[in-house]
Order: C-alpha cells, then structure tokens, then sequence
C-alpha cells in the first residue's frame, strides 16, 4: 500500500482511489493527496464481483448467514483437532483403501502420462523399492501400462510432501485425533540431499529407504508404544515461540521431538537401533514436516463436507496442477497450472530448471502455519530471499483472507497474535490474494533433487472455479 | 524518548533540549516544538563528565587513544573465543586452586556473617552434600566459625548461578578454548523447583544432587569423551535464531544440546544411565544455561587484565552485593549494594519476599546475551511482564553503552544484526544507561526457592568507582 500522505495545514488535501497517477497532478499543484490502494472486487469482474457480495456473511439473502454458520461450524471443527502421533506403522497396514500394487501421490488426480519428471522418478523409486521391477526401464514400463494404480494421498487421508510418493512396504506415521478418533497418515521424512520426494532413485536413495522401512519405522512403532501419545500440536506451538513455521523450517519441532523421544527410545529398542535413529533424528531437521503434515491433514479433514461452508480444506500441488478442496464442496478438486516458485536457487541452478510447484506440504498452510506463519520465522523469510519485515507482511496479508486467527498458535513478534486460519475462498476472489505457501523447488527432471526453496502463490483460477461451483450447488438446493 | 514534532509549515519551531517541560509555553503559543531527550554527561556530575571526556576515543590527550587500542585488543580475544564443552569432572579434580572443605560462591568476596539467606542455605546444603556436617544447625556452625574457606567462584575461572555455590565433589562441567586451551567451569544445572542454587536443602535437593554426582556427571563424561566437543558458540548462535537469550530462556539450546548428545550417550553407557540422563535433559528446560555461562566466562577471561582497557569482564551479584571488573584492573572488584529485580512473581509472592538479585549468571549479559539479546527472545520479555517491542528496546539501549556488535551472535528481529557485545564502562558513566540483566528471583529466606522472574539492572555507583580507579592508574603510570 502507497505511505499515506500526512493530512496537516491549510492546503487543499484530496484522497485518490485507485490509480496513483491520478493525483500527481494534484500533488503538482501544490495541493495534498492521499492515495488509497483500492480496488474493485475481484478485480472488477462483474459476475465474480455480484457472486462475492451474494455470499458475503452480511447479505441480504440468506444464502450469506448459512455460509456464515457453516464456516462457524467447519472452524470449531479445525481449532478442536489435538493430533497426537501414536504409531508408525507399514502403510498398508493402516492406510485406508490403500492395496499392493498401488502408489499414492502428492496433490490432485493425475496419470503417468501427466506427470512430471521427478514424479516420474520416484514412482519408478516406489516401483523398485517394492521389488515390482528390477530396472528402471522395467518400472516405467509397469507405470505407463496402468499395472500400478495411482491415487492421490489426499484421497486415503495421508499426505506426502514434494512427489509424496507412497508404496505399500514403506512406514507412515499414525496421528489421531484425541477425542475423535480419527487418523491422518504421512510418509516419514527422508531429510535431504538426494531423496525419492524430490524424484531420485538411485542405490543411496533406496537403502536410505530400505533402512526406514527395516530400521526407523519399528524402532519408531516400539518406542511410541512404550509410553504416552506425542501431543503434535503442543510441539508445533512450541516450535512457533522458536522460529520454526513448521513447514520450510522444523528444526525447534524436530528437537523437542527427539528430546521427548529419546529416553523412552533408550528403554524400548536395542543399542545399535536406538544409536541409528537418534542419529538419524539428530542430522535430519525436517523430519518434524511430515508429522507436521500429517497433524494439519487431520485438522482439515475434519471440517471436510460441510454444506455451505468456503473453508479451504486441501491445497496440493502434483508438480502439473495445483488442486483446492473447499468444506462445501467435499471431495471435488478445483484445479489450474502451477507455476514455478519464486526463490534462490542452488549454485549452478536458475529458474529454467525449476519443476512447477509441488506437494501436499501447502496442507500446512490449509491450517494456518508455514507462509501464513511467516512472522514467526523470520530465518526462513531470509533463507528464501527476503526479510523479517517482509515475513511479518505475508501473516498481515494472509489474515485478509483468513476466517479467524488460531490462539493455540501464536506469533512472538505479533505480540503473540495467533497465526491467520481457515482460507476463506470468497476473500480470496474478492481480494485477489492468493495464499502464500514456503515450498522447495525440484529439478524438473527425475534423479536429480532439490535446487532451491522459495515462496509460492496458490493460483486464482481454482478459487474463482470453487466459489462459481459452490454458488451453483447452494442456487440448486435453495430451488429444491 | 519523546516523540518529535514534525517540522512542517510556517510558523516558528524550536528544538527543546532538556527538560520536556520548558517546551510547554512554546506550545501553548501556537508555535512547534521538537523535544530533545538530552542529558549532560554523567547526569551533570563535574568530575566524572570531565574524566569521560578526558578518556574518550578522540580526545585530544593520549589516554583516550590507548584506551581505544586496548578495547579493540579486548574485544578481538573475546570474539575470538571458541568455547566447547569437553568433559564433565568432579569440581575437586578441575577447578583451578579448589581444596577439601572449601566451597565457591556466586558474585564477589562475601563472609558467612553477611551472607543472605539463600546463599546460606546453599552453604549449609553443600556442606551436608560433602558430609562435613550431619545436621543444618552443624552446618550453619562449621560456616560461621570459618572451618570451610568461602571463595567467589570467579576466583576459581568458574561460574555459578543463583547462590553458586560449588563443592569439591559436584560435577562441573569443563569448557575449552579451541585454540588456546584455555578452560572455564560451571556447576551443572539442577532444574527447577526445590534447588540448591535459590537456598533449598531439604531431601529432596540433596536426592537430586547425590544422583547428579553419581550418574549425570560420569554419564555425561563418557558421553563427551566418545565423540567431538560440543561447539556451544554453535549453539548459542543458533538457540538465539530460536526464540532463547541463553540466560533466562534455554529451551532451544538444551534440545539442540541433548539431541547431539543422545545418539552417542546410547553408545557410551548402559540403558539405565542412558535413560535417566535423557529424561533429566528431557524435562530440564534450563540445562543449558550453566554451559552458556561457562562460555561466556571463557570469552570474558580472555579479555581481562589488558593495561588501559575499559571493557568490563565480569559483572556478578552475590545476594547483597553487585560486583564489577574491567578489564584494565585485572582482578579488583567494584561493588555497590544491590536491589531487587523488577518482575513477576509467583502466585502468593511479592517484593517484600524478594531477595536482592544473586548469581554468576550475569557473565551472559557481560558477553552480550542474556537481556542484551532480548530481541531475538520475546517470550521472555513476556515472562518477565514485558512486551516484544520492549525487547527490541532493551537491546537497542544496550547498544548505547558497548563496543560492537558480534556478527556471530544474530537476531532475526532486527534484521539478522548482532547481539551488543562489550560493555565500556566509560558510556555507561557518560550515558547512566545501566546494564540490563534478565534474573530469576529467589526467596529471601533459605530453603523457600525461586519466586519470580524479572529484569534487574547493574548500579551506577560501581561503574563510576570502576572509571575513577582506571583513570588513577593511568594518570600515575603517566607520572613514572
């Protein structure tokens, strides 16, 4: 927004809204101005514009107070979840609708035709991994014949971050919820380097990914069950107090983590065991995104298929189209192209590399943290390019198109504001402010990795398709 | 400071130095005033004004130049210092010039006979820790007849918080230069509640602290020496990026600590040890203020006994008195009796239960963190009563009185600057700024504990006698 002017003296002072060039004449003649950055709804579409003001909370109709009391209802829902991790299990053991020979992904629907090159990879990773093929070639071949189905995450209450590639032999953690008793599934994290979620597939890739499945996830399942639940928003509110947003930084998580972890660990598995996984835990500070993940998955869901509600529960990210579920509309996937995120690169990468946004991890942002919680962490506003100034900017901004602030969750430098929660899909089209989402940024070809980190902006188009589909939904119902 | 009037228009404006008041009738006149929050040197006093110019970096006699080439030879040993945590050892087998039936207390040289009463609950608990007494009221009498030698722990290159007191069979902990080889100590922290340091000795105490001497100490021994030192300067540059100021806040330290110790502690001792030392780091939020102590004693002795040097190398508080050293006088301490920190207290406690402020624990705020890094810490300013903007001030105004800023030690809420590091006696003479310190506070009677938590500042009164000494020694070395 344009420094507003200071309104003192005599002089004539007029207030310009809408373009700042207008009142450069103004200005000129000595006279003061004060520019007000305005803007028509929606950007001055008119069927999105009357849309907007059908619905809005104060509208005369009464389609806007049912909109109103089904958000009530949808964030009650999502500030009551207490996600606690409580198992680490082998994922088709516990992943509902998951079965052999099937792969899940990150984001909305997509065919291996679709997909892009580090998806690619680490499905072939899966595919050997699970001992399907032998070759790469030989995976491929099984991916493009539609012998292997494919599914997203999403649609078996589990998430994954970048490729969010899930086989059936690998281990996935088990949160639920306290009172519910709901669960939600994430993949366990890999840490970084070479990995199969950002498409690599080579030997150091699948032995890390055999010792999981042999090593951590046991080792994890033994220790877990020896002792109390980890109450997982606890942590991420601590992790908040220390810098962490919980998405693109989970050092503060990770170590609380394997703080409250290690002593029962020591009790509950062998010596070489325990030794590995503190290790593991010890060098990998993003293993707490996962279950950060996989806590904010659990919340979303529960305010999922709420009649009237434009609560967005899912964003997600395939690497080709970015994909919105909104509480009203269930299930049904709201999708456009996704673009590249803007960042820092690796040395020796730029943006022609870049593969288009990927991932389930934007679930943290569903729920109110990663970007939206931007002030809370201000290394990460550096580590992507920008300032702490700037990270304070996009919490402010997001809570212009949030439906209430989450006081469990609250931001130090914001005088402990909690964080902006609950996309509401009608401020986005009316604002024209699209989510924020920290994101890491993958090589557009398999094999190779991640190559930067940056900062993502949720497409408009999928907010506009949701709001006109859930408008047409409530129009439909109200002529029954 | 008061806010400025802006300057705009036509009409008379005046700056106003000094008292706010005189700017009153201009105001009332209708014309502008801008208030400047001047005051004179050393608050109008005479003699110490003009030793403050006499001894400023650009005077015109020579004092000051020198002064300015022994500060910079000051602060490069105290940036230098790369403290690292090496060993735990019984305090007997280490601590430089430690006998049998001696014990080290926190702040400087105090008899049995002025003692407050935390400190000499701490004494008597040490002594029937060592089983030099069997009873309290044996052990009150073995302190008061002078049978054990009483001694700062600053004598001894250790320090201590709270009461500090040390007994030869403690564990310490052993911090050393990288390059030097130099080494400082610490007792090792006790946590919270019931605890030697605040003046408690019940059962409970002594439980905890045979076990510490018995377990915690050689399991942490065998720990360190199966692996690298600890690199604490590591940790501490990052624990600051994490909402902590390593004095009144270790949260993140302590996890960062005991998630580099846990894989090789699983390794180096057995289960039981293993596990009892894990979950003693687990529920000990403050374990790592002691080792941020021992570090920053380490940088500060570095720094001490350079010829001519205003820097000040120790600032420490032993229940009744303040004590101060700078570097130019080596070892002589300048006391002024001290007051009760300003803060919170617990349910059912005031100011009237308060003792004066106590411990070692100011070494962090002479190094440049504690209440100098408050910025990157606002949950604390919070804890002690205050907002996060108040934080940013305080250290802002510490800016005021030191030397630099250490580029190792960041905080992300101003932009990534570093932490004020190096306290000139000479600013804090000229300016009345004092040095802020963040403290617990200890109940005024022994055996009671911590009562609250708050902000104390250093008194004038030793800073001013500190500079006047200073100036003598420099203006005699002249006269020969």
């Amino acid at each position: 927004m344009a420094e507003p002017t200071k309104i003192l003296g005599e002089s004539p002072h007029i207030i310009n809204v809408g373009l700042t060039a207008f009142s450069h004449a103004v200005r000129a003649s000595g006279a003061g101005a004060t520019d007000l950055d305005w803007r028509p709804p929606a950007d001055g579409d008119r069927g999105l514009g009357l849309l907007v003001a059908e619905l809005a909370d104060d509208a005369e109709d009464s389609l806007g107070s049912r909109i109103a009391s089904a958000n009530a209802e949808a964030m009650n829902l999502v500030l009551a979840a207490r996600p606690r991790l409580v198992d680490v299990r082998t994922a088709l053991e516990v992943v509902p609708g998951l079965t052999d020979r099937m792969i899940l992904h990150a984001g909305p629907p997509i065919e291996w035709a679709d997909m892009c090159g580090p998806m690619r990879g680490a499905v072939i990773g899966a595919i050997l991994l699970e001992g399907w093929a032998s070759t790469p070639e030989a995976a491929e071949n099984l991916a493009r014949t539609g012998e292997i189905r494919m599914d997203p995450c999403h649609h078996h209450s589990t998430v994954g971050p970048m490729a969010g590639v899930l086989s059936p032999s690998m281990p996935v953690s088990v949160v639920e919820d306290e009172s519910s008793g709901r669960q939600a599934f994430a993949s366990l994290n890999e840490g970084l380097g070479k990995v199969l979620r950002y498409g690599a597939f080579d030997e150091e890739v699948m032995t890390r990914l055999r010792w999981m499945s042999d090593i951590l996830g046991p080792t994890l399942s033994d220790t877990l069950r020896a002792g109390d639940p980890i109450d997982l928003r606890a942590i991420t509110s601590q992790a908040l107090q220390m810098g962490d947003e919980c998405h693109n930084r989970n050092v503060a998580s990770t170590s609380l983590l394997a703080r409250q972890l290690a002593p029962r660990m020591v009790r509950a598995t062998d010596v070489d065991r325990a030794a590995e996984v503190l290790s593991f835990l010890r060098d990998n500070d993003h293993f707490y995104l996962n279950l950060s993940m996989a806590a904010c998955k659990l919340a979303m869901d529960a305010a999922a298929g709420i009649p009237g509600s434009t609560l967005v529960t899912a964003m997600a990210r395939n690497g080709v189209e970015f994909g919105l579920r909104i509480s009203g509309m269930g299930d049904e996937w709201f999708t456009a192209p996704v673009s590249v995120a803007d960042g820092l690169y690796f040395p020796g990468y730029g943006p022609d590399d870049a593969n288009p946004d990927m991932g389930d991890s934007s679930i943290t942002e569903t729920f109110g943290i990663g970007g939206f919680a931007m002030a809370g962490a201000p290394s990460i506003a550096r580590f992507v390019g920008g300032t702490p100034a700037q990270a304070v900017g996009y919490t402010r901004e997001m809570g212009r198109i949030t439906l209430t602030k989450n006081n469990g969750l609250t931001l130090p430098p914001l005088d402990f504001e909690g964080v902006p929660t609950g996309i509401d899909v009608r401020r986005v089209v009316e604002t024209r402010v699209t989510p924020v989402i920290n994101t890491g940024i993958a090589h557009r070809e398999a094999g190779v990795g991640q190559i930067g980190a940056g900062i993502a902006r949720a497409p408009l188009a999928c907010f506009d398709q949701a709001l006109r589909r859930l408008a047409e939904t409530l129009h439909s119902k109200d002529q029954t």
